[in-house]
Protein backbone atom coordinates (compact mmCIF):
# COMPACT_ATOMS: atom_id res chain seq x y z
CA UNK A 1 0.00 0.00 0.00
CA UNK A 2 1.38 3.22 -0.98
CA UNK A 3 1.04 6.60 1.56
CA UNK A 4 -0.89 9.05 0.95
CA UNK A 5 -0.89 13.04 3.08
CA UNK A 6 -2.54 11.12 5.85
CA UNK A 7 0.98 9.13 6.37
CA UNK A 8 2.56 10.01 9.73
CA UNK A 9 6.26 10.75 9.26
CA UNK A 10 8.98 12.17 11.65
CA UNK A 11 12.22 14.59 10.79
CA UNK A 12 15.10 13.58 13.18
CA UNK A 13 17.12 16.58 13.02
CA UNK A 14 16.15 20.23 12.95
CA UNK A 15 18.97 22.42 11.77
CA UNK A 16 18.43 24.79 8.73
CA UNK A 17 17.91 22.03 6.12
CA UNK A 18 15.88 19.50 8.80
CA UNK A 19 13.29 22.08 9.58
CA UNK A 20 12.98 22.66 6.00
CA UNK A 21 12.03 18.97 5.33
CA UNK A 22 9.66 19.05 8.19
CA UNK A 23 8.25 21.95 7.00
CA UNK A 24 7.13 20.69 3.37
CA UNK A 25 5.63 17.63 5.25
CA UNK A 26 3.43 19.76 7.36
CA UNK A 27 2.66 22.06 4.45
CA UNK A 28 1.71 19.22 2.01
CA UNK A 29 -0.72 17.63 5.18
CA UNK A 30 1.18 15.02 6.92
CA UNK A 31 1.23 14.52 10.70
CA UNK A 32 4.47 15.10 11.51
CA UNK A 33 6.99 14.76 14.27
CA UNK A 34 9.41 16.51 15.19
CA UNK A 35 12.94 15.84 17.52
CA UNK A 36 16.37 17.67 18.00
CA UNK A 37 18.91 17.83 20.45
CA UNK A 38 17.90 21.49 21.37
CA UNK A 39 14.21 21.29 21.33
CA UNK A 40 13.90 25.03 20.74
CA UNK A 41 14.39 24.35 17.34
CA UNK A 42 11.51 23.03 17.23
CA UNK A 43 9.49 26.30 18.48
CA UNK A 44 8.28 27.63 14.87
CA UNK A 45 7.08 24.18 13.65
CA UNK A 46 5.24 23.31 16.45
CA UNK A 47 3.34 26.55 15.75
CA UNK A 48 2.79 25.37 12.46
CA UNK A 49 1.36 22.41 13.40
CA UNK A 50 4.02 19.48 13.95
CA UNK A 51 4.66 17.39 17.54
CA UNK A 52 7.43 17.24 19.46
CA UNK A 53 8.54 14.01 20.20
CA UNK A 54 10.11 13.85 24.16
CA UNK A 55 12.14 11.12 22.99
CA UNK A 56 14.63 9.23 19.93
CA UNK A 57 12.50 6.07 20.74
CA UNK A 58 9.21 7.81 21.21
CA UNK A 59 9.50 10.04 17.48
CA UNK A 60 10.75 6.78 16.11
CA UNK A 61 7.25 4.97 17.00
CA UNK A 62 4.86 8.31 15.82
CA UNK A 63 6.13 8.00 11.60
CA UNK A 64 5.31 5.20 9.66
CA UNK A 65 8.73 6.84 7.77
CA UNK A 66 11.41 8.79 9.43
CA UNK A 67 13.94 10.81 7.50
CA UNK A 68 16.96 11.43 9.07
CA UNK A 69 19.05 14.71 8.38
CA UNK A 70 21.87 15.19 10.58
CA UNK A 71 25.76 16.57 10.59
CA UNK A 72 27.15 13.57 9.74
CA UNK A 73 26.98 9.94 9.57
CA UNK A 74 28.69 9.81 12.99
CA UNK A 75 25.97 12.00 14.83
CA UNK A 76 23.53 8.99 12.97
CA UNK A 77 25.03 6.46 14.58
CA UNK A 78 25.16 8.27 18.21
CA UNK A 79 21.66 9.09 18.06
CA UNK A 80 19.57 5.52 16.37
CA UNK A 81 21.92 3.81 18.19
CA UNK A 82 20.96 5.16 21.18
CA UNK A 83 17.35 4.05 20.64
CA UNK A 84 18.60 1.06 19.22
CA UNK A 85 15.79 -1.15 20.47
CA UNK A 86 13.02 1.05 18.89
CA UNK A 87 14.30 0.43 15.44
CA UNK A 88 12.79 -2.62 14.93
CA UNK A 89 10.10 -2.40 11.93
CA UNK A 90 10.66 1.11 10.98
CA UNK A 91 11.69 2.71 7.90
CA UNK A 92 14.32 4.86 7.94
CA UNK A 93 15.39 7.76 5.18
CA UNK A 94 18.60 8.99 5.96
CA UNK A 95 19.38 12.34 4.21
CA UNK A 96 22.33 12.70 5.89
CA UNK A 97 25.10 13.87 4.04
CA UNK A 98 27.55 11.23 3.58
CA UNK A 99 29.65 8.93 1.57
CA UNK A 100 28.58 5.29 -0.35
CA UNK A 101 31.11 3.25 2.22
CA UNK A 102 29.26 5.06 4.87
CA UNK A 103 25.73 5.05 3.55
CA UNK A 104 26.91 0.93 2.85
CA UNK A 105 27.55 0.74 6.16
CA UNK A 106 24.73 2.04 7.80
CA UNK A 107 22.15 0.26 5.57
CA UNK A 108 23.57 -2.46 6.78
CA UNK A 109 23.53 -1.61 10.55
CA UNK A 110 19.87 -0.37 10.15
CA UNK A 111 18.42 -3.93 8.51
CA UNK A 112 20.30 -5.92 11.48
CA UNK A 113 18.63 -3.95 13.69
CA UNK A 114 15.36 -4.85 12.01
CA UNK A 115 14.99 -1.18 10.43
CA UNK A 116 14.49 -0.55 6.36
CA UNK A 117 16.75 1.74 5.32
CA UNK A 118 16.87 4.37 1.85
CA UNK A 119 20.01 6.30 1.63
CA UNK A 120 19.29 9.81 0.46
CA UNK A 121 21.13 12.93 -0.71
CA UNK A 122 19.69 16.64 -0.94
CA UNK A 123 20.92 18.23 -3.83
CA UNK A 124 18.75 21.76 -3.31
CA UNK A 125 19.36 24.73 -0.61
CA UNK A 126 16.79 24.77 2.16
CA UNK A 127 14.89 27.09 0.63
CA UNK A 128 13.40 25.09 -2.17
CA UNK A 129 13.01 22.24 -0.36
CA UNK A 130 9.41 21.71 -1.28
CA UNK A 131 9.31 22.76 -4.50
CA UNK A 132 10.53 20.58 -8.20
CA UNK A 133 13.18 22.64 -7.76
CA UNK A 134 14.56 20.56 -4.92
CA UNK A 135 16.08 17.01 -6.35
CA UNK A 136 16.37 14.77 -3.80
CA UNK A 137 18.18 10.92 -4.22
CA UNK A 138 17.46 8.14 -3.32
CA UNK A 139 19.16 4.29 -3.16
CA UNK A 140 18.48 1.11 -1.27
CA UNK A 141 15.42 -1.68 -1.70
CA UNK A 142 13.18 -0.53 -4.59
CA UNK A 143 10.02 -1.73 -2.95
CA UNK A 144 10.60 0.48 -0.13
CA UNK A 145 11.35 3.73 -2.22
CA UNK A 146 7.80 2.59 -4.02
CA UNK A 147 6.07 2.44 -0.63
CA UNK A 148 6.91 6.11 0.08
CA UNK A 149 7.85 7.54 -3.16
CA UNK A 150 4.93 10.06 -2.66
CA UNK A 151 5.28 10.77 1.00
CA UNK A 152 8.80 11.46 0.00
CA UNK A 153 7.64 13.42 -2.77
CA UNK A 154 5.99 16.14 -0.30
CA UNK A 155 10.32 17.22 -0.34
CA UNK A 156 10.97 18.39 -3.65
CA UNK A 157 11.77 15.78 -6.91
CA UNK A 158 12.41 12.25 -6.18
CA UNK A 159 14.96 10.27 -7.67
CA UNK A 160 15.48 6.68 -7.39
CA UNK A 161 18.95 5.05 -8.20
CA UNK A 162 19.12 1.37 -7.68
CA UNK A 163 19.24 -0.96 -4.37
CA UNK A 164 23.03 -0.12 -3.87
CA UNK A 165 22.54 2.17 -0.78
CA UNK A 166 26.07 3.84 -1.73
CA UNK A 167 24.29 5.22 -5.09
CA UNK A 168 22.96 8.20 -4.05
CA UNK A 169 25.98 9.73 -2.17
CA UNK A 170 28.38 8.71 -5.47
CA UNK A 171 25.41 10.88 -7.84
CA UNK A 172 25.33 13.38 -5.16
CA UNK A 173 29.46 14.00 -5.28
CA UNK A 174 29.21 13.28 -9.11
CA UNK A 175 26.37 15.92 -9.62
CA UNK A 176 28.62 18.27 -7.64
CA UNK A 177 31.62 18.08 -9.76
CA UNK A 178 29.36 18.68 -12.70
CA UNK A 179 28.14 21.91 -11.15
CA UNK A 180 31.69 23.15 -9.76
CA UNK A 181 33.40 22.24 -13.25
CA UNK A 182 30.87 24.10 -15.31
CA UNK A 183 30.93 27.40 -12.99
CA UNK A 184 34.62 27.21 -12.93
CA UNK A 185 34.88 26.78 -16.74
CA UNK A 186 32.25 29.94 -16.74
CA UNK A 187 34.67 31.62 -14.33
CA UNK A 188 37.74 30.70 -16.49
CA UNK A 189 35.99 32.36 -19.75
CA UNK A 190 34.89 35.48 -17.55
CA UNK A 191 38.97 35.80 -16.18
CA UNK A 192 39.86 35.54 -19.62
CA UNK A 193 37.38 37.88 -21.51
CA UNK A 194 37.13 40.53 -18.98
CA UNK A 195 41.24 40.92 -19.98
CA UNK A 196 39.40 42.52 -23.23
CA UNK A 197 37.14 44.69 -20.90
CA UNK A 198 33.88 42.42 -21.85
CA UNK A 199 31.90 42.36 -18.58
CA UNK A 200 30.46 38.96 -16.95
CA UNK A 201 26.90 39.34 -18.26
CA UNK A 202 27.94 40.08 -21.83
CA UNK A 203 29.99 36.56 -21.92
CA UNK A 204 27.70 34.91 -19.48
CA UNK A 205 25.45 33.90 -22.22
CA UNK A 206 27.73 32.12 -24.86
CA UNK A 207 29.00 29.91 -21.78
CA UNK A 208 25.44 29.06 -21.15
CA UNK A 209 25.18 28.08 -24.79
CA UNK A 210 28.14 26.43 -25.10
CA UNK A 211 27.21 24.09 -21.77
CA UNK A 212 23.86 23.20 -22.85
CA UNK A 213 24.98 22.10 -26.27
CA UNK A 214 27.49 20.00 -24.73
CA UNK A 215 25.33 18.58 -22.39
CA UNK A 216 23.55 17.41 -25.07
CA UNK A 217 26.64 15.36 -26.49
CA UNK A 218 26.44 13.35 -23.13
CA UNK A 219 24.29 10.21 -24.13
CA UNK A 220 26.12 9.71 -27.10
CA UNK A 221 29.28 10.05 -25.66
CA UNK A 222 28.49 7.30 -22.64
CA UNK A 223 27.60 4.35 -25.60
CA UNK A 224 31.54 4.88 -26.55
CA UNK A 225 32.67 4.46 -23.05
CA UNK A 226 30.03 1.26 -22.56
CA UNK A 227 31.28 -0.22 -26.19
CA UNK A 228 34.95 0.68 -24.85
CA UNK A 229 35.20 1.73 -28.41
CA UNK A 230 36.23 5.32 -29.10
CA UNK A 231 36.27 5.87 -32.67
CA UNK A 232 37.52 9.94 -33.44
CA UNK A 233 33.75 10.15 -35.13
CA UNK A 234 34.04 14.34 -34.26
CA UNK A 235 37.96 14.56 -33.40
CA UNK A 236 41.00 12.86 -32.35
CA UNK A 237 42.22 13.57 -28.82
CA UNK A 238 45.67 14.74 -30.34
CA UNK A 239 44.03 17.53 -33.01
CA UNK A 240 42.26 19.02 -28.98
CA UNK A 241 45.42 18.86 -27.35
CA UNK A 242 46.87 21.96 -29.51
CA UNK A 243 43.52 23.41 -29.02
CA UNK A 244 44.62 22.92 -25.32
CA UNK A 245 47.61 24.17 -25.75
CA UNK A 246 46.37 27.25 -27.10
CA UNK A 247 43.82 27.42 -23.90
CA UNK A 248 46.95 26.99 -21.44
CA UNK A 249 48.81 29.76 -23.37
CA UNK A 250 46.22 32.27 -24.03
CA UNK A 251 45.47 32.06 -20.28
CA UNK A 252 48.66 32.90 -18.99
CA UNK A 253 49.59 35.42 -22.25
CA UNK A 254 46.30 37.31 -20.28
CA UNK A 255 47.66 37.01 -16.64
CA UNK A 256 44.64 35.05 -15.98
CA UNK A 257 44.94 31.52 -13.80
CA UNK A 258 46.00 28.92 -16.00
CA UNK A 259 45.21 25.97 -13.64
CA UNK A 260 42.30 24.51 -15.11
CA UNK A 261 43.68 24.57 -18.35
CA UNK A 262 46.70 22.96 -17.80
CA UNK A 263 44.56 19.81 -16.13
CA UNK A 264 42.25 20.10 -18.81
CA UNK A 265 45.78 19.38 -21.06
CA UNK A 266 47.77 17.28 -18.67
CA UNK A 267 44.60 14.71 -18.76
CA UNK A 268 44.22 14.63 -22.36
CA UNK A 269 48.80 14.09 -22.67
CA UNK A 270 48.72 11.32 -20.12
CA UNK A 271 45.97 9.35 -22.77
CA UNK A 272 48.16 10.51 -25.88
CA UNK A 273 50.79 8.69 -23.54
CA UNK A 274 49.19 5.96 -23.09
CA UNK A 275 48.32 5.47 -27.14
CA UNK A 276 45.29 6.95 -27.33
CA UNK A 277 45.73 9.90 -29.19
CA UNK A 278 43.94 8.91 -32.66
CA UNK A 279 40.81 8.46 -30.32
CA UNK A 280 37.82 10.52 -28.95
CA UNK A 281 37.50 12.21 -26.19
CA UNK A 282 35.68 9.90 -24.01
CA UNK A 283 38.51 7.43 -23.82
CA UNK A 284 40.12 9.51 -20.90
CA UNK A 285 37.53 7.81 -19.23
CA UNK A 286 40.64 5.38 -18.27
CA UNK A 287 42.97 8.30 -17.15
CA UNK A 288 39.91 9.54 -14.92
CA UNK A 289 38.75 5.89 -13.37
CA UNK A 290 42.56 5.43 -12.06
CA UNK A 291 44.07 6.49 -8.76
CA UNK A 292 45.83 9.88 -8.68
CA UNK A 293 49.26 9.44 -8.96
CA UNK A 294 52.24 10.28 -6.45
CA UNK B 1 25.65 47.71 -49.66
CA UNK B 2 25.65 44.09 -48.24
CA UNK B 3 26.55 41.12 -49.89
CA UNK B 4 24.12 38.75 -51.75
CA UNK B 5 25.38 35.20 -53.13
CA UNK B 6 26.76 36.63 -56.56
CA UNK B 7 29.02 37.83 -54.23
CA UNK B 8 32.94 36.85 -55.38
CA UNK B 9 34.61 35.20 -52.37
CA UNK B 10 38.23 33.60 -52.07
CA UNK B 11 39.66 30.84 -49.81
CA UNK B 12 42.94 30.45 -49.36
CA UNK B 13 44.62 27.26 -47.16
CA UNK B 14 42.77 24.26 -48.19
CA UNK B 15 43.25 21.82 -45.54
CA UNK B 16 40.65 19.95 -44.52
CA UNK B 17 38.37 22.93 -42.65
CA UNK B 18 39.70 25.24 -45.60
CA UNK B 19 38.23 22.85 -48.24
CA UNK B 20 34.82 22.52 -46.28
CA UNK B 21 34.71 26.34 -45.89
CA UNK B 22 34.87 26.78 -50.17
CA UNK B 23 32.58 23.88 -49.92
CA UNK B 24 30.21 25.56 -48.30
CA UNK B 25 30.42 28.94 -50.48
CA UNK B 26 29.68 27.08 -53.73
CA UNK B 27 26.88 25.42 -52.47
CA UNK B 28 25.56 28.57 -51.41
CA UNK B 29 26.02 29.98 -54.74
CA UNK B 30 29.33 32.03 -54.55
CA UNK B 31 31.38 32.39 -57.42
CA UNK B 32 34.63 30.69 -55.51
CA UNK B 33 38.21 31.18 -55.78
CA UNK B 34 40.80 28.74 -54.30
CA UNK B 35 44.36 28.88 -53.46
CA UNK B 36 46.41 26.07 -51.64
CA UNK B 37 49.93 26.13 -51.74
CA UNK B 38 49.53 22.38 -52.57
CA UNK B 39 47.05 23.11 -56.22
CA UNK B 40 45.70 19.54 -55.98
CA UNK B 41 43.74 19.86 -52.88
CA UNK B 42 41.54 22.08 -55.13
CA UNK B 43 41.14 19.10 -57.38
CA UNK B 44 37.38 18.16 -55.81
CA UNK B 45 36.44 22.31 -55.07
CA UNK B 46 37.06 22.77 -59.30
CA UNK B 47 34.94 19.69 -59.89
CA UNK B 48 32.48 21.45 -57.62
CA UNK B 49 32.81 24.83 -59.90
CA UNK B 50 35.69 26.29 -57.65
CA UNK B 51 38.49 28.20 -59.52
CA UNK B 52 41.48 27.93 -58.88
CA UNK B 53 44.11 30.80 -58.75
CA UNK B 54 47.45 30.34 -59.95
CA UNK B 55 48.92 32.69 -57.20
CA UNK B 56 47.61 34.29 -53.74
CA UNK B 57 48.39 37.74 -55.56
CA UNK B 58 45.27 36.37 -58.10
CA UNK B 59 43.35 34.60 -55.34
CA UNK B 60 43.16 38.00 -53.33
CA UNK B 61 41.83 40.24 -56.51
CA UNK B 62 39.51 37.48 -57.26
CA UNK B 63 36.95 37.77 -54.13
CA UNK B 64 35.25 40.85 -52.70
CA UNK B 65 35.92 38.85 -49.16
CA UNK B 66 38.76 36.30 -48.90
CA UNK B 67 38.88 33.85 -46.02
CA UNK B 68 41.65 32.32 -44.90
CA UNK B 69 42.44 29.21 -43.06
CA UNK B 70 45.82 27.94 -42.67
CA UNK B 71 48.06 25.93 -39.85
CA UNK B 72 48.65 28.81 -37.74
CA UNK B 73 49.44 33.00 -38.00
CA UNK B 74 52.96 32.59 -39.00
CA UNK B 75 51.55 30.65 -42.30
CA UNK B 76 49.17 33.50 -42.50
CA UNK B 77 51.85 36.42 -42.50
CA UNK B 78 54.19 34.12 -44.93
CA UNK B 79 51.62 33.81 -47.33
CA UNK B 80 49.88 37.54 -47.21
CA UNK B 81 53.10 39.21 -46.60
CA UNK B 82 54.59 37.41 -50.29
CA UNK B 83 51.54 39.23 -51.61
CA UNK B 84 52.15 42.36 -49.38
CA UNK B 85 51.55 44.46 -52.47
CA UNK B 86 48.09 43.01 -53.60
CA UNK B 87 46.19 43.76 -49.81
CA UNK B 88 45.18 46.89 -50.27
CA UNK B 89 41.37 47.33 -50.44
CA UNK B 90 41.04 43.95 -49.76
CA UNK B 91 38.35 42.29 -47.12
CA UNK B 92 40.48 39.79 -45.03
CA UNK B 93 38.23 37.30 -42.36
CA UNK B 94 41.19 35.41 -40.82
CA UNK B 95 39.94 32.13 -39.61
CA UNK B 96 43.24 30.75 -38.64
CA UNK B 97 43.29 29.14 -35.12
CA UNK B 98 45.78 30.95 -33.30
CA UNK B 99 45.48 33.63 -29.85
CA UNK B 100 43.97 36.73 -29.18
CA UNK B 101 47.81 38.45 -29.11
CA UNK B 102 48.45 37.04 -32.93
CA UNK B 103 44.86 38.00 -34.04
CA UNK B 104 45.76 41.89 -33.09
CA UNK B 105 48.98 41.98 -34.43
CA UNK B 106 47.57 40.94 -37.66
CA UNK B 107 44.64 43.13 -37.71
CA UNK B 108 47.38 45.96 -37.10
CA UNK B 109 49.46 44.70 -39.71
CA UNK B 110 46.69 43.69 -42.42
CA UNK B 111 45.17 47.77 -41.46
CA UNK B 112 48.43 48.87 -42.49
CA UNK B 113 48.67 47.48 -45.60
CA UNK B 114 45.25 48.54 -47.02
CA UNK B 115 43.21 45.81 -45.93
CA UNK B 116 40.19 45.61 -44.14
CA UNK B 117 40.43 43.06 -41.35
CA UNK B 118 38.22 40.42 -39.24
CA UNK B 119 39.57 37.96 -36.71
CA UNK B 120 37.31 34.76 -36.34
CA UNK B 121 37.45 31.35 -34.68
CA UNK B 122 35.48 28.27 -36.16
CA UNK B 123 33.56 26.23 -33.43
CA UNK B 124 33.02 23.62 -35.33
CA UNK B 125 34.35 20.40 -37.15
CA UNK B 126 34.66 20.39 -40.70
CA UNK B 127 31.58 18.14 -41.14
CA UNK B 128 28.74 20.72 -39.88
CA UNK B 129 30.08 24.06 -41.97
CA UNK B 130 27.90 25.14 -43.68
CA UNK B 131 24.99 24.17 -41.58
CA UNK B 132 23.54 26.01 -38.09
CA UNK B 133 25.28 23.48 -36.35
CA UNK B 134 28.69 25.76 -37.03
CA UNK B 135 29.63 28.43 -34.62
CA UNK B 136 32.11 30.85 -36.02
CA UNK B 137 32.94 33.70 -33.85
CA UNK B 138 34.26 36.87 -35.27
CA UNK B 139 35.49 40.52 -34.04
CA UNK B 140 36.63 43.79 -35.62
CA UNK B 141 35.12 46.73 -37.50
CA UNK B 142 31.02 45.94 -36.98
CA UNK B 143 30.26 48.12 -40.08
CA UNK B 144 33.00 45.35 -41.82
CA UNK B 145 31.39 42.36 -40.46
CA UNK B 146 27.82 43.48 -41.29
CA UNK B 147 28.88 43.96 -44.68
CA UNK B 148 29.41 40.70 -45.14
CA UNK B 149 27.65 38.56 -42.77
CA UNK B 150 25.11 37.57 -45.14
CA UNK B 151 28.06 35.83 -47.24
CA UNK B 152 29.38 34.76 -44.00
CA UNK B 153 26.60 32.98 -43.04
CA UNK B 154 26.96 30.72 -46.02
CA UNK B 155 29.48 29.11 -43.63
CA UNK B 156 27.15 28.53 -40.22
CA UNK B 157 25.93 30.34 -37.47
CA UNK B 158 27.73 33.30 -37.88
CA UNK B 159 28.24 35.60 -34.23
CA UNK B 160 29.76 39.31 -34.01
CA UNK B 161 31.80 39.59 -30.32
CA UNK B 162 33.06 42.99 -30.83
CA UNK B 163 35.60 45.72 -32.15
CA UNK B 164 38.74 44.19 -30.84
CA UNK B 165 39.67 41.60 -32.94
CA UNK B 166 41.05 39.54 -30.47
CA UNK B 167 37.73 38.60 -28.87
CA UNK B 168 36.97 35.90 -30.98
CA UNK B 169 40.72 34.15 -29.73
CA UNK B 170 39.27 34.64 -26.24
CA UNK B 171 35.76 33.23 -26.77
CA UNK B 172 37.01 30.36 -28.81
CA UNK B 173 39.13 29.06 -25.76
CA UNK B 174 36.54 29.94 -23.21
CA UNK B 175 34.30 28.15 -24.70
CA UNK B 176 36.78 25.55 -25.36
CA UNK B 177 37.60 25.28 -21.61
CA UNK B 178 33.90 25.06 -21.16
CA UNK B 179 33.29 21.67 -23.52
CA UNK B 180 35.79 20.13 -21.71
CA UNK B 181 35.06 21.12 -18.26
CA UNK B 182 31.52 19.69 -18.82
CA UNK B 183 32.79 16.76 -19.91
CA UNK B 184 35.69 16.15 -17.46
CA UNK B 185 32.95 16.75 -14.83
CA UNK B 186 30.30 14.01 -16.83
CA UNK B 187 33.83 11.39 -17.18
CA UNK B 188 34.60 11.97 -13.23
CA UNK B 189 30.95 11.22 -12.04
CA UNK B 190 31.12 8.73 -15.00
CA UNK B 191 34.61 6.90 -13.00
CA UNK B 192 32.96 7.21 -9.51
CA UNK B 193 29.50 5.72 -10.37
CA UNK B 194 30.94 2.48 -12.61
CA UNK B 195 32.89 1.35 -9.39
CA UNK B 196 29.51 1.06 -8.33
CA UNK B 197 28.27 -1.08 -11.32
CA UNK B 198 26.86 2.01 -13.26
CA UNK B 199 26.90 1.95 -16.68
CA UNK B 200 28.01 5.17 -18.59
CA UNK B 201 24.31 5.24 -20.78
CA UNK B 202 22.61 5.01 -17.36
CA UNK B 203 24.47 7.94 -15.92
CA UNK B 204 24.51 10.31 -18.83
CA UNK B 205 21.40 11.99 -18.40
CA UNK B 206 21.67 13.31 -14.83
CA UNK B 207 24.96 14.32 -15.80
CA UNK B 208 23.23 16.18 -19.08
CA UNK B 209 20.61 17.68 -16.52
CA UNK B 210 22.77 19.16 -14.10
CA UNK B 211 24.94 20.99 -16.50
CA UNK B 212 22.41 22.34 -18.34
CA UNK B 213 20.36 23.27 -15.02
CA UNK B 214 23.99 24.92 -13.96
CA UNK B 215 24.27 26.70 -17.56
CA UNK B 216 20.83 28.43 -16.57
CA UNK B 217 22.48 29.80 -13.74
CA UNK B 218 25.17 31.55 -15.08
CA UNK B 219 23.53 35.34 -16.40
CA UNK B 220 22.78 35.96 -13.06
CA UNK B 221 25.96 34.85 -11.00
CA UNK B 222 27.54 37.05 -14.03
CA UNK B 223 25.35 40.15 -12.36
CA UNK B 224 27.31 39.42 -8.75
CA UNK B 225 30.08 39.67 -10.25
CA UNK B 226 29.80 42.59 -12.44
CA UNK B 227 28.32 44.42 -9.01
CA UNK B 228 31.63 43.22 -7.58
CA UNK B 229 29.24 42.00 -4.90
CA UNK B 230 28.83 38.41 -3.63
CA UNK B 231 25.94 37.82 -0.92
CA UNK B 232 25.83 34.34 -0.21
CA UNK B 233 21.98 33.88 -1.59
CA UNK B 234 22.11 30.45 -2.34
CA UNK B 235 25.04 29.17 -0.46
CA UNK B 236 28.47 30.09 1.11
CA UNK B 237 31.59 29.40 0.00
CA UNK B 238 32.42 28.02 3.61
CA UNK B 239 29.60 25.49 3.13
CA UNK B 240 30.35 24.22 -0.32
CA UNK B 241 34.02 23.67 0.84
CA UNK B 242 32.50 20.65 2.90
CA UNK B 243 31.00 19.01 -0.48
CA UNK B 244 34.09 19.73 -1.80
CA UNK B 245 36.25 17.32 0.96
CA UNK B 246 33.00 14.77 0.22
CA UNK B 247 33.86 14.48 -3.54
CA UNK B 248 38.26 14.82 -3.12
CA UNK B 249 37.35 11.64 -0.21
CA UNK B 250 34.78 9.77 -1.99
CA UNK B 251 37.26 9.91 -5.27
CA UNK B 252 40.03 8.57 -3.33
CA UNK B 253 38.11 5.65 -1.10
CA UNK B 254 36.69 4.39 -4.73
CA UNK B 255 39.97 4.65 -6.20
CA UNK B 256 39.44 6.92 -8.89
CA UNK B 257 41.43 10.04 -10.14
CA UNK B 258 40.89 12.62 -7.83
CA UNK B 259 42.88 15.65 -9.48
CA UNK B 260 39.06 17.55 -10.59
CA UNK B 261 38.14 17.32 -7.42
CA UNK B 262 41.19 18.64 -5.93
CA UNK B 263 41.53 21.59 -7.79
CA UNK B 264 37.82 22.59 -7.27
CA UNK B 265 38.77 22.27 -3.98
CA UNK B 266 42.39 24.27 -4.15
CA UNK B 267 40.47 27.27 -5.83
CA UNK B 268 37.79 27.38 -2.95
CA UNK B 269 40.30 27.22 -0.49
CA UNK B 270 42.50 29.56 -1.53
CA UNK B 271 39.69 32.31 -1.55
CA UNK B 272 38.37 31.34 1.76
CA UNK B 273 41.78 31.99 2.47
CA UNK B 274 41.71 34.95 1.24
CA UNK B 275 38.80 35.97 3.60
CA UNK B 276 35.63 34.79 0.79
CA UNK B 277 34.42 32.22 2.78
CA UNK B 278 30.69 34.11 4.09
CA UNK B 279 30.63 34.96 0.35
CA UNK B 280 29.21 32.89 -2.94
CA UNK B 281 30.87 31.02 -5.53
CA UNK B 282 31.25 33.49 -8.20
CA UNK B 283 33.93 35.39 -5.81
CA UNK B 284 36.21 32.86 -7.05
CA UNK B 285 36.83 35.43 -10.75
CA UNK B 286 39.53 36.85 -7.89
CA UNK B 287 41.22 33.34 -7.67
CA UNK B 288 40.75 32.97 -11.34
CA UNK B 289 41.64 36.30 -12.13
CA UNK B 290 45.04 35.82 -10.97
CA UNK B 291 48.38 34.77 -12.68
CA UNK B 292 49.00 30.83 -11.95
CA UNK B 293 51.66 31.31 -8.57
CA UNK B 294 54.56 29.59 -8.46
Amino acid sequence: MNDNTDTPVTVLGLGLMGRALAGAFLKAGHPTTVWNRTPSKADQLVAEGARLAPTVGDALRAGSLTVVCLTDYQAVHELLGAADSELGGTMVVNLTSGDSTQARDTARWAEQRGARYLDGAIMAIPSTIGTVEAVILHSGPRADFETHEATLGALGTVDYLGADPGLASLYDVAGLAMMWSVLNAWLQGTALVRTAGVDAATYAPFARRIAAAVAEWLPGYAEQIDNGSFPAEVSALETDVRAMAHLVEESEAVGVNAELPKLIKAMADRAIAAGHGGEQYPVLIEEFSKPTEG
